[in-house]
């Protein structure tokens, strides 16, 4: 494991599903690691996890553990991302925080490397990693965005569980256990943790992911939308979201109408531009039936497009069909690209 | 059960998803009924079928079971209707058909009885009934087309299995219960039947319902693209739709963006006139987590309304959340709506 020409790095919130997701990543894209603190609550703390065949002890995560590090990767919640990132930048870390304490912070970078990764050069200690659903939203527009200008996005999502947790991915289990044995469903976690109402996720189809916000949106909604603007520089470009939780276990699918600025664009002008994308693979072809779903995309790293075509009365307007797995481009591997990024850049 | 003020009645496809729920709907709204014939292919026929207590034979429908049936609800796919439709007309039945066969024709009134009741007086014999996804959408945007006009509308759904029939409703449970134990998937029927590729569909999302056509769009898209203007009597209303199949059994669930012609119309006026339209109720409070879900729909005749917000960058926008039943209110309990009022206006 020890690579002497590596990066002394911390993960935090190494117990929970993106926490996994990210030393799984971090193993299988080989990153540079000279050492590796796996940092937690007090709860998981003295949990063993393995990486790379040798056993790690999860230690509690206090500003102390930072000393040394270099590239902290949070995603504990954005309370503890709030109290312990800047201790950490204080003792030289370079932070990537998956949470959203401070993605619309003017002075943190908010990066899709694919789409806008020399914003990274402009950190002052904290990057942040967006929200699960709009990473791979901009990853498949970004390439439309450059060749033929975006004006307009509205998008409706069909998110899994496992973006809410490993909680929400037992609740899915046993309820659908339950419900096919004829049981009572007894929801307790979803839509919201902390919320007061809980609804059945087996299924059903949930229209709230995270807290309302005043003007009727969720703040899930909200991250899209604010993010989405954040992210591509486009503070103009107009964006609605509805975003919806629905009971599958991993990956998130999008049904986006985008509205282009040029309108002699053709169908097969898109979908090269998408096929031609870093991180984004085509996958269209209904006369074959073939379009990505949430289990195709599950494990992958990839950005899954397909159902490209025009819209029948707005000829600058087309929809398309976005699937990746949410725990890593939306989560583990977004954020070790960002990892990779610093370093091969010289940007720690 | 005979009702010698009733009418002579046959239920065609008595035995499928939908026929089923023909039957408990005509039974449970009281449906005056003189004589019942319950019919279907020559393989379910001499199943046995309760009816309001009494016990009724199933029989291969053939041109002359149409003899003294005054009218017939038709459920059997549309080959069944395009072979047997106007047969059942020759021989004086008014069938109401629930399929695709005839409700792009010029001459077929395609009917939600809450937007355009007064169209089945013009009926040649037959009187379609919408898909299933059209139904609950037209029936929540009537109100706000009457009151402010609308424009556009572009709609992603979040359809459940039922609306593939019982055998769709068998595979997802199937699957299930295959993916809970850790078994191989092995699906052969979604997301269409007679097509060479399937899909699974426990724990997934397959954004395919119908067939392809040349244009990109399904044929289910398609349908509620055209069928939206029909019913609406608005052939210059943009419409746009992406339809997706989901695991869940019953009831659809729409994520809906529709643009009015007045800019000055509040959220409030919106769910005013939506609470205020026949056979649809407005379940919208964020602030304490009420909206509707496909569970919380089931079993119920309504169309259901939440989630009403205005976009955030064009005054004119709206984005609706609505739920229905796909088996009551998107099939069966529309078709007998349609046959109430054949028989209260004397359109028979």
């Amino acid at each position: 494991m020890l690579n002497e020409q590596g990066y002394h790095i911390a993960v935090v919130g190494a117990t929970g599903a993106v926490g996994k997701k990210m030393l799984e990543t971090l193993e299988k894209k080989n990153f540079p690691i000279k050492s590796l603190k796996l940092l937690s609550s007090s709860r998981s703390a003295g949990n063993k996890i393995e990486f790379k065949g040798e056993s790690f002890i999860v230690e509690e995560a206090k500003p102390e553990s930072f000393e040394g590090v270099q590239i902290a990767l949070f995603s504990a919640g954005g309370s503890v991302s709030k109290k312990l990132a800047h201790e950490a930048v204080a003792r030289g870390a370079v932070v990537v925080d998956n949470t959203s304490a401070f993605r619309m912070d003017k002075d943190v970078p908010l990066v899709v490397p694919e789409v806008n990764e020399a914003d990274i050069a402009n950190h002052n200690g904290i990057i942040a990693n967006p929200n699960c659903s709009t990473i791979q939203m901009v990853a498949a527009l970004k390439p439309i965005q450059d060749k033929y200008g975006i004006s307009r996005v509205i998008v409706s999502t069909y998110q899994s569980v496992s973006g809410a947790g490993d909680a929400a991915t037992d609740e899915l289990k046993q309820q659908t256990q339950a419900f096919l044995n004829g049981d009572e469903l007894k929801p307790e976690l979803l839509p919201v943790a902390g919320e007061e109402k809980h609804y059945p996720i087996a299924f059903n189809a949930l229209p709230q992911i995270d807290v309302f916000q005043e003007n009727g949106f969720t703040f899930e909604e909200m991250k899209m939308i604010n993010e989405t603007k954040k992210i591509m520089h486009a503070p103009e470009l107009s964006v609605a979201a509805t975003c919806v939780r629905l009971p599958f276990f991993n990956a998130h699918a999008e049904s986006v109408y985008v509205e282009i600025d040029d309108e002699n664009v053709q169908v097969s002008d898109l979908q090269n531009a998408i096929a031609n994308a870093q991180g984004v693979i085509l996958e269209d072809d209904p006369t074959n039936q073939v379009y990505p779903t949430p289990l195709s995309a599950t494990d992958k790293s990839e950005v899954f497009v397909g159902r490209v075509r025009r819209d029948l009365d707005n000829s600058k307007g087309f929809h398309l069909w976005v699937v990746s797995d949410n725990l890593l481009k939306g989560a583990a591997w977004n954020s070790v690209q960002i990892a990779e990024s610093l370093v091969k850049n010289n940007w720690l």
